[in-house]
């Protein structure tokens, strides 16, 4: 059945296309941080800064290693490096001495834990009738699989399991190999330019998702190109939700 | 929650174990091979042998590619040099001028089209609430996806996505590191004999499923240690169905 994209399989980023890890670290730092109230008061721990520069951190490191092919591929282990280092880090050394192994490790798990955006299950659900539906994320496969948000993948690609981060060539046309497809016959859907713009380097088609704690640095001229194709913009659709994917890929051509 | 097998993950073979490879590809052969009615009526053509001819060669050829590490290790690509390897022995001769390129293609897609076993979905859904679920199977990841059983698998761990085939431990090991479990937090769930005397050897649990078509040749002295080890054979679990294996697994110890 030809749909508007004319593929047969999207391939779905996953921190913040799929889930909310914004909200998801910072409500379980929130709750679980383990940091006697006194020292919070002596020195105001402000959550979703602390969120926000473990995950810049964590893109920096899977874009170095994308691009070098050094370091590890698994997330938990990138997660926990980081970790380490923002604690030795003047802003957040008032907390190290409270977090030892295992908090730390807890809270590196913290990333299994997230929750979907509120359209994201029942969008895929709808999308898995047409269309096979995997990750192409740099999470690692145990990740993934441990979300708390309830998605029905065919398929998970991951960091680990392909052995490199996006924007690595060999994620896209290793995932795309893998299906059996040429990759015109698959979209990715993320809600980050750089990794759309890597995925249609490889021929695949694209699908932007906008979502509010995402491409937060993008420059005006960047933000300006958000737009389909067909209206002079980068991309093949840019939606704002899983579901509204779903409703354009069931329209008729 | 402790469980039976005190597990977190299941494995699952999926040909013979969780589809019925044998009525399947024997149906399809019946439906669709495309062979003039006075030439079958010259050489009466016996689908079910040639179905598990197909199959014992792959067999073979798996265990050769899994020993040697020479070899594809995408399934659609083993199913086709053997149909062509069939074609050319005396036995279907006779088939061979009919079936061209585009014919043999469809036929090794019908690997892809294969019915689950009665149970298997519900089996597989009650499962699913408590266990990790993953294929752990020579089929190709696109193989996976495309089998026509409905089976909710969490992960999707394939010949063509570890780069081997079972028996080779890479395998085994390759799964439950991407799992971040010990092999013993892992059952292997299988109607086969060898592929779990291969998993225990990792430390792996093992499940036997008892499949009408599977395991035809083993000697008299191994069918008999096809019980639990608590009976004095050879497995964890012995079972003849996914849902019993749910049941099982579901009763407080």
């Amino acid at each position: 059945m030809a749909n508007i994209l004319d593929v047969e399989a999207l391939l779905f980023d996953v921190f913040g296309t799929v889930v909310n890890w914004k909200s998801s670290v910072i409500k379980q730092l929130a709750q679980s941080h383990g940091i006697p109230e006194d020292i919070l008061a002596a020195t105001p721990t402000d959550w979703d800064a602390f969120a926000v520069e473990w995950r810049t951190k964590y893109y920096q490191q899977t874009k170095k290693v994308s691009e070098s092919g050094i370091g590890s591929t698994n997330i938990d282990v990138v997660h926990r490096q980081l970790l380490d280092e923002m604690l030795e880090t003047p802003r957040w050394q008032h907390l190290s001495a409270h977090w030892g192994d295992k908090k730390r490790e807890e809270m590196t798990r913290f990333w299994h834990k997230l929750d979907g955006w509120e359209d994201s299950s029942r969008g895929l659900y709808s999308m898995k009738k047409d269309f096979i539906l995997g990750t192409l994320s740099n999470g690692s496969a145990r990740l993934l699989v441990d979300l708390h948000a309830d998605l029905p993948w065919d398929i998970v690609f991951s960091g680990d399991i392909i052995g490199s981060f996006k924007t690595n060539p060999k994620m896209y046309l290793g995932a795309v190999e893998k299906l059996d497809l040429k990759p015109h016959k698959v979209a990715m859907v993320a809600a980050h330019r750089h990794d759309l713009v890597a995925a249609a380097t490889h021929g695949m088609k694209t699908v932007y998702v906008r979502r509010p704690t995402e491409d937060a640095y993008l420059t005006a001229e960047e933000k300006a190109a958000i737009k389909p194709r067909a209206d002079g913009g980068e991309f093949d659709l840019v939606v704002n939700s899983l579901t509204e994917l779903a409703q354009l890929l069931e329209s008729p051509e």
